[in-house]
């Protein structure tokens, strides 16, 4: 496919970015939620893994490319206002969170506090040695 | 718990807001991505039901206010950077999106096209009569 008018559809905000909901296509579970511009997600479509821009970076950011964590796409949705997308993922390494964690989501709001329910499963500093 | 200091964790962005991702707690089904302020997270902790917070009217949004279709919160969550909310809901009525659809997130990237592949299941005239 060289037609990318699916990619107009699309609603960017002011920066020409969209936010990414990767969830496990296995069990469901939300494992993070990052921003791609316009380029990443032609990217991700085009390769089949998550391709994220990285806002604090200020470029893309290949899933994985630093910690072999990529992220395998096997379906891509579109929410009823165009400006949310949803990855269906296999989560390779079997963990999204740059601390170790399967998923980002790893804190839970209990009696007014936030409390980390989810252990780690890999040191940090060994994924990125 | 008259302590909001929870609150002051959270990144917000510099309109004051932080996205809300709402999961069907029994499916796992994703149903939408909203916004919210200091003030409708505070009451969805303590209503414990989606309260967002409308871009567009610039005013807060009690999910289901017009709709009945309320949003049961069992679980808040926060991400690793602190600036995204996972909820955990039961969705009232069995619909979250405004086009009488579950979840917004209906359409399918296939070769190039956003396909709807999600039926209606109640008509929004009907909804919003």
């Amino acid at each position: 496919m060289t037609d990318n008018s699916y990619l107009d559809s699309i609603k960017w905000t002011e920066d020409g970015l969209v936010p990414a909901i990767a969830q496990d296509a296995k069990t469901g579970r939300i494992l993070m939620m990052a921003w791609m511009n316009r380029e990443s997600v032609q990217l991700t479509a085009a390769e089949g893994r998550a391709v994220y821009w990285s806002r604090s970076r200020q470029q893309l950011w290949r899933k994985g490319e630093s910690s072999g964590h990529t992220q395998v796409v096997s379906e891509i949705r579109l929410d009823c206002d165009a400006d949310v997308i949803v990855l269906q993922v296999e989560q390779l390494g079997g963990m999204a969170c740059h601390t170790g964690r399967e998923s980002c989501f790893y804190r839970v709001l209990q009696e007014g506090e936030w409390v980390t329910v989810d252990p780690v499963i890999k040191d940090p500093k060994e994924i990125y040695a």
